[in-house]
């Protein structure tokens, strides 16, 4: 007999469980995650983006120093294979010595580093997506995984803002056919960094859209009493206060914005980007909301002209997408002046929004159409074209494998959600009959085994 | 000015690359991967089989231990987060102190691991499919890679021969669907244990196998005498050679191991598995080639009924798809006595099988099917709904983002493959016309803007 410490060791060894953080992911949760990534990669590919993919692991030495120190401190590294300690020398830091490659942390640095390294044989302007599971030794918690998957589209080598319009197509087109009403928000960097050249503080630019964003919480007093607190002078927030408050559609926003923003060049440039951009917007006709909203800082240490963020309406859960222009990506890989643009798209909070939203489409996870009962190897054998003939037609159709007990059968059936069961035995087996029966509506009906044409009706 | 060595280094640390053993996938390439998996997965549903995903992180307890010493030394270690060599004991070995977690190494001991820890919330019989990358800290050669996808699909569950069927029937259709022609290859582990016992050797499965494999090669006489060589008895060898010799039908070759194997009560049973199978296989209706190998040892160490592999018969590549019965898989994490079976297709093989035949179908890495040039932004504005509306007729269509030259614009079209180009000018727009040039055959079309479903038959 087991004593108690013995039976908890033998009882944790045959328990086996996966690292915190990471998930496994269920036939219906695959069908779900499916619905989502078949979805926006329906989209990015009408727009002419095609897939690559790279590698989970990268040297570090392209990884490191991309993410800041926060960053490069959440990288997987992964031991060099053989003896790693077998050359090392133990009077200075190992990490550095024993490991040579790490895991993705996202797909934008694996990106850059693809166009700089194949870069004659890419066409440009170069349209891509990309959809990878990524790993970081974060804390996990809720809604926060160490794997995860990005779905990002860029398009590297224009500079035309015809680019930042089709992925605002993108946007509104994914979440149409998700079903979910979201809120597609603009900013443009340039814009941030001439606010902040007006009122004479170039430096300022994170701090003014902070304060900026506090404004429907706050209030324009204590946003103003924020900038201050700041290092901002009076005169510079007095010169911000209407840009705070104004009000109307985009294009009076930025009509209002040029004449206050006539001392900064950058400014300007950044005006008339928001300006053609949302003419293209209308041209082109979306259906989602677009606004402007000066507080989006998404990437403000990388992002160059447009940044989007996309919000849903009817669930409260931050960002579910965003993107912007970068000018100089390449750069740290060697290849400058390569001018991009792109968006990723949160798979994990849209799964939470269509989950809440109950907006899954029903039957995702069913595996099978049809389960046709075991009733013995004689009715099996019988049976077995049919099924092939209905396969042939693209249905998903099963043969329970064991001539077990039919309530067993069914259960089977009831657990898998499969809608359709056929109980065909001896008699109609006999007959040239194939009986199926609806187990939503209990309809019941029999079908001469060569009307394969009947029974994909009846199954629809 | 540079000296050579801080040139080398300027160059090197300006060139980056992925590491040894992976692999970057353009987009063409994923394109044709992509054609491969998605028919791999078409016909696993059409079955009924379902997918799940695993972490690509496991635990190291998960894995070590299950691929043998070798496969051991193999496993990708991934560094404990935070400082990893914080509380080790300099004294003893340090990549199990330093290390937790791995990457995984195939898909079958995640999928054991994942059905004891989610038994409960399982239907048995329990059938998925698994299409994931796997990584192995092998030495890289041709063909043979450090990253590296694998799509298993296995039931586990249940005894019935009807399992070891529908395999049987999935790589027959999946071929089929490829247009790769193959022949199958069955075993039984239990007729090899019968064998072995026959001549009194119970404990030379692999070498009586591995001898038997080689009798194309080097003729019936060498075949036995590599035998004797490996310690069986004339009288055993002289028991063995009508196996060697055997011919005919699969069931005529049952038939006569039947009458030689009626001591052995495994090889029967064996026997007994292999006739069932062959009947059902008759019963449904086979395509391709099925026959039975007795030299098949793949998986001898877990294998414990059926054994398949599968060779393509127009290119030499070795097996492109194999697996087996086992009948106690999950043992290892816990749960006993569950019997399953399943198969593993390899992606990289098939792939290099359809690149040697050339049978990968036309225009799979055609990104657009059309490209709307950029004829200035009056233009373009009028263009954008056009796009809109092909694209929401699934067609995948690029408005050229810039207003380049025509020849640059035309250059692009062309190295991208996309084979029909719209020069939409100023006259055209007035004209309410839409211009489009199929330019493989160089036949020139002009359309009434609305004219939709013309423009959608004239690309088809």
């Amino acid at each position: 007999m087991l004593n108690l410490q013995q039976y908890k060791l033998t009882h944790m060894a045959n328990k086996p469980s996966i690292p915190k953080g990471t998930r496994d992911f269920s036939q219906q949760e695959s069908a779900e995650r499916n619905y989502i990534f078949d979805t926006i990669k329906s989209v990015f590919r009408r727009f002419g983006y095609a897939q690559i993919e790279t590698p989970a692991m990268e040297n570090l030495s392209t990884l490191m120093g991309k993410y800041g120190e926060e960053g490069d401190k959440l990288l997987y590294r992964i031991l060099n294979s053989g003896d790693a300690f077998a050359n090392v020398d133990f009077d200075k830091p190992l990490t550095g010595q024993v490991c040579e490659k790490g895991l993705r942390y996202d797909l934008t640095v694996p990106f850059a580093r693809y166009v700089v390294q194949h870069q004659n044989e890419l066409s440009f302007p170069f349209k891509r997506f990309q959809i990878q599971p990524v790993w970081r030794a974060d804390r996990p918690q809720k809604g926060r995984y160490r794997e995860f998957y990005q779905c990002d589209v860029d398009v590297i080598g224009s500079k035309s803002q015809l680019n930042e319009l089709e992925l605002v197509q993108i946007v509104d087109e994914v979440f149409k056919l998700l079903n979910i009403k979201v809120l597609l928000k603009i900013n443009n960097r340039k814009v941030l960094t001439g606010l902040a050249e007006i009122c004479g503080a170039p430096d300022k630019v994170v701090d003014i859209t902070v304060a900026i964003d506090k404004l429907d919480k706050i209030g324009l007093d204590a946003v103003k009493d924020e900038m201050i607190a700041k290092g901002l002078t009076p005169e510079a927030v007095s010169v911000l206060e209407p840009v705070l408050t104004m009000q109307g559609s985009a294009a009076e926003k930025i009509e209002s914005m040029r004449s206050l923003m006539s001392a900064s060049e950058t400014g300007l440039k950044g005006l008339d980007e928001l300006e053609e951009l949302f003419g293209l917007i209308e041209a082109a006709g979306v259906s989602c909301p677009v606004e402007i909203d000066l507080s989006l800082a998404r990437g403000l240490n990388y992002y160059t002209g447009a940044i989007f963020e996309v919000k849903a309406l009817d669930h409260q859960i931050g960002s579910i997408c965003g993107g912007g222009r970068y000018d100089n990506l390449t750069g740290i890989f060697g290849l400058p002046d390569m001018s991009g643009v792109g968006i990723s798209f949160g798979a994990d909070r849209i799964y939470d929004v269509l989950k809440a939203l109950d907006k899954f489409p029903e039957g995702l996870g069913q595996a099978s159409r049809l389960l046709f009962a075991n009733m013995g190897s004689a009715e099996v054998q019988y049976l077995l074209p049919v099924a092939s003939a209905l396969r042939s037609k693209g249905l998903a159709v099963e043969i329970y494998p064991d001539s077990s007990k039919l309530k067993k059968q069914f259960d089977y059936a009831d657990r898998k959600g499969i809608p359709f069961l056929s109980i065909t035995g001896e008699n109609e087996a006999k007959a040239g009959q194939v009986n199926i029966k609806n187990l939503a509506s209990g309809e019941q009906k029999s079908f001469a085994k060569d009307d394969i044409g009947g029974i994909v009706d009846f199954l629809a």
